[in-house]
């Protein structure tokens, strides 16, 4: 077994009878939500609410029992993956293009955890590319405005056409190569209209269980 | 002919040949987008980028040429409603429920020229109900953190079903009753993960042209 499914693994171990469960997007929450299907399957009793399409039609294939967001009073835990974290715990997220749901799923959770590997632990945030998840209405200029802020920005393709996230939107990955402040960038980011959310993530893990070479490890922040 | 239409009309008279004029949506802007495509019938040359696609339909049935927002590098000037306007400038727009348009496009005007009835001048924002735009994925939970705080939120309807925005989400308006710091209002709403936007619009408008009960006015802010 690979230390990347262990911590995956690791993460279901926080999960307890009768919960309501975030199911993240993404190559690490795939591990997590293998093994509370394997759980489900053994008769623990839980619900999941899902951040995208594709986790959605992983949790129903392992007949994890699924709710809707709207119908739960809020999500005890929710185990996800991150692109990049620092030492405050802030991250960027939204590699898959699920940002928007992520971000809604991890307010409404009282614990998220994210499962990540070790090289995606940094001194900084900004060598992962910042999704931005934008209107497609006047997506042109808002991309040439953030080119004159020298934030290199690159509209996500899929093929020859556009990404579309599921909420029928566009994304802008940002090239920014070092966040010095992520605080700022956040409400820089939310005053452009056009913008809908962005991949910061702050001030929302409270674990992250890192899957480094020979061991994994975890980290508490709040 | 009423002062809402003279003001109207009045709107129009800041336009010039050749110019990119944004194309309002609502009661008020509806005369000055008659009057522009009288003028385009008697040989001006203009292009309408529309917020709307109400407003697209009356710019189509008077011929107005459309250009969309992403082929012209700005729009010289945009003529639009508002809900409120204060003695600052700030306003309230979004009744007619097409907010997130008006904004990119506001944000894309050179000048913006609001036209508005004179009830419509407040010294306080916030007795017109606030629409704040949000996704439609956990909205329930997100309108129930908004009566939390006091908001007054009402998701906003249409006969049995939900309203859906051209962009494809829902509206909650916000009977606030008084805004008393705009500003900061502004910043705490986009803080709140699944808000897409807001009708507040600070430091947008350019001239305001008030139909009173006896005269039209002309209030230029910046």
């Amino acid at each position: 077994m690979n230390l990347k499914q262990i911590a995956g693994e690791r993460a279901v171990e926080f999960v307890e009878e009768g919960m309501v469960v975030g199911l993240g997007t993404g190559s690490t929450a795939y591990y997590a939500i293998k093994k509370l299907g394997e759980l489900v399957r053994l008769g623990l009793k839980i619900s999941g609410v899902c951040t995208s399409e594709q986790t959605r039609k992983q949790a129903l294939e392992w007949e994890i029992p699924l709710v809707d967001l709207g119908d739960v009073e809020c999500i005890d835990l929710t185990i996800d993956g991150a692109d990049e974290v620092d030492p405050h715990g802030h991250g960027i997220k939204g590699g898959g293009g699920a940002l928007l749901f992520e971000k809604i799923v991890a307010l409404n959770s009282r614990q998220n955890i994210w499962v990540i590997e070790k090289r995606k632990l940094v001194q900084q945030l900004g060598a992962f590319p910042l999704p931005v998840e934008i209107m497609s209405f006047g997506h042109q200029n808002l991309v040439k405005r953030m080119a004159g802020k020298n934030w290199n920005p690159a509209l996500r393709m899929n093929g020859s056409d556009v990404y579309m996230t599921d909420g029928q939107h566009y994304i802008v990955d940002l090239g920014l190569r070092s966040i010095t402040d992520p605080v700022k960038l956040d409400l820089e980011l939310k005053q452009i209209p056009g913008v809908l959310d962005h991949g910061l993530f702050l001030n929302t893990v409270n674990k992250v269980i890192v899957a480094g070479t020979d061991k994994v490890e975890i980290i508490t922040f709040r």
